[in-house]
């Protein structure tokens, strides 16, 4: 079954909201074979409104709107649907019974405006909202169906989830549109390409897509109307294709987290870890103990921002970072090397990383410009460095060094 | 001038990517006078690009698409837009060479697949995408004129600011809409409210929105259609409106980063801020290490997640620690007291903050339930503590407890 989605509100086209429930609804409906083929977002104009449910009426037969039920006067989308279906609104005591009945549990008594929230157009089936005031329309008739759901999240959400969609899936969904996302790291998306080769062949009838994000690229595979058990199979073969191609920059699925990732296989062998932090500024360490149950693995960290606070708590030697002096300065791998193994001996933990670039915008140089990083790790008594050059502005740069860093740890702890 | 927005995506439609971009463009172009009318999402396929393409030109005249510009097999829309046209696609080496030059500096080259993002409709305009690699595109005919951007937010973004908007504002928007956001924190939503009082009537016929925020809460005025100079006297006006009323809570306008406000008062004080945290484990570090030109204040940072860091690194007395022992245990005044003491003298900062608290979504008690987290500032000799209760889950309460710590720095730089 195909179906649009019809957003109405002048906030939304200016930008003051983003469209969060579109994506919701999205999902939540191909999880159940109902393909959302358009999505059209208008102002609160009756001429505007009507166009769109009409077009999309016509393309597809089916049509959810979202915003346009409250009752302030710009909400006029109930009234405009009615016209189109030909028929009238009517009041509905029951509805206002129970609107009175949900103000009073919080000691108010609806306005003479929500008076318009009881209406509804004749023939309609009300889908009740527990969640709010606004309840849902569903209309059918020779133009097609169109359910028209509030704009508030919340409300949307659930009337979609426990109102709209049983019905809907009672009408014979097609198959369900099922998909797994990959997420790999420390990898361009064109040298990934090259390794995937033919992967599109290779997977069909699945369907391939490159997300490329700052945390790396992500690989979403889809099965689109197979059988449930088909395209799980499907899935899985498709992936140990995958799998076996991108190698060790794959780090899970879905919406795993590298930091959880290593979080878990430090746990599993006991270990601490601890970051030392210049370029990232505790970004290496809030990424770690964003995930529940971090204390366990995470010891601690230090931010040394500042030239001092790398030798006062970290133990590197002055004549390092001293570049008049003939020292490789705090931007070299020596540095790296020496905060990796000052956080380990100084907090005591048995795997560290030291992270030193430059984020920019300034500071940088010909020999080290604006992205320059380099990374230690400390574990087993051994320390490793290594230097990338990241993409981007500040925000971008700091956000891909914390992934890298988090990259390097998960390497050491593979082995 | 009208335009509308086409999205192209099948990531879109099936709500896997939250469309961000729309925003965006809604409000920068608002702001030219320049009315986005209607916004539509359709997915990857060449027949969905061409018709939403071809009616959205039939309505307005005027079309700018995002996404589907990048090298991978499934980006179509450049190919499509041409064909709407009638006019084939050439490869422009200086778009190559430009891109092959981008890739020697990150010590990479471009692989075969790369070649399409050199290729343009015969005619458009180059827009120079100097955040990535994928140029925008100005197509202009008697079709209409169709601006082709890429998907990637960053790229979108500048590639609209700096590219796109001045050259439609050179044909004459109408009158702009024009909003400013003030921003608060550390203050609920109904205690605003009722500080603000009759706001809407007092600052008729601007409209005004309350928005609540993780960082706080956000009230934007909005100028519909006023003459610019009308409008901005009178946002001015109902700024100190609100300024007198909000009182020390609001502490700037629009995308302004307490983090930013806090750096700036410090750098004019010649101050050095360190923080040492626990449970927001490196957050606060990170938010101010995020503002360019943070290191001339931020000395750094020590995250003592572990007991044996608040002890080692920042001086904690264990007894404090040992709850069994009859401390007062690691989420105490003490302790936080005692971290931001560690941390003004082992780092040798001149303002610094304690953090600890319970971030859960473990190690609530009914004393101390999930969300507890004491704060201690010191400066000038004086160590000050308070604490919250913030709501939310784990992610929340870090970035509330972030924030927070952010607001009390601030408020000891106002003395």
């Amino acid at each position: 079954m195909d179906i649009e989605i019809v957003t109405i509100g002048t906030e939304l086209l200016l930008g003051f909201t983003v469209d969060t429930n579109s994506a919701f609804a999205g999902t939540a409906l191909a999880e159940r074979g109902i393909r959302v083929v358009r999505r059209t977002a208008v102002a609160d104009g009756a001429g505007e409104i009507r166009n769109a449910v009409a077009e999309a009426l016509g393309r597809t037969g089916a049509v959810i709107t979202t915003g346009g039920l409250g009752p302030t006067r710009d909400d006029i989308s109930k009234q405009v649907v009615a016209e189109l279906f030909g028929v009238p609104v009517e009041f509905r005591p029951e509805i206002w019974d129970r609107l009175v009945e949900r103000y009073k549990r919080y000691d108010r008594t609806p306005s003479p405006s929500n008076r318009t929230q009881a209406e509804m157009p004749v023939g309609a089936t009300e889908l009740r909202n527990q969640w709010g005031s606004a309840p849902g329309i569903w209309l059918e008739g020779p133009q097609g169906l169109v359910i028209m759901l509030p704009g508030v999240p919340r409300e949307m959400r659930n009337l979609l989830t426990h109102e709209v969609i049983p019905r809907l899936a009672g009408r014979g969904g097609g198959a369900p549109i099922r998909s797994r996302t990959l997420r790999t790291t420390a990898i361009a998306e064109s040298i990934l390409a090259e390794r995937l080769g033919e992967v599109e062949a290779a997977i069909a009838p699945l369907t391939f897509a490159y997300l490329p994000e700052v945390t790396g690229v992500d690989l979403r595979l889809t099965a689109w109307g197979l059988p449930a058990e088909e395209a799980d199979a499907r899935i899985a073969r498709a992936e140990s294709y995958i799998r076996d191609r991108a190698g060790d920059h794959l780090y899970g699925a879905d919406g795993t987290d590298l930091a959880a990732v290593v979080l878990d296989l430090a746990r599993a062998r006991q270990l601490r870890i601890a970051a030392a932090e210049s370029c990232t500024g505790g970004l290496v360490s809030a990424r770690l103990t964003a995930i529940p149950g971090s204390s366990e693995v995470v010891e601690g960290g230090v931010v040394s921002y500042a030239n001092a606070v790398k030798v006062g708590q970290l133990g590197v030697a002055g004549a390092l970072l001293d570049r008049d002096g003939g020292g490789p300065g705090a931007v070299s791998e020596e540095v790296a090397r020496a905060m990796a193994e000052g956080a380990a001996q100084r907090l005591g933990a048995s795997l560290t990383i030291g992270v030193t670039g430059i984020a920019g915008p300034g500071g940088g140089t010909p020999e080290k410009p604006v992205g320059t990083v380099w990374y230690a790790t400390h574990f087993e008594g051994r320390t490793m460095a290594t230097r990338q050059v990241h993409f981007g502005e500040r925000d971008e740069i700091r956000a891909r060094a914390a992934q890298m860093a988090l990259y390097l740890l998960w390497r050491r702890l593979k082995g």
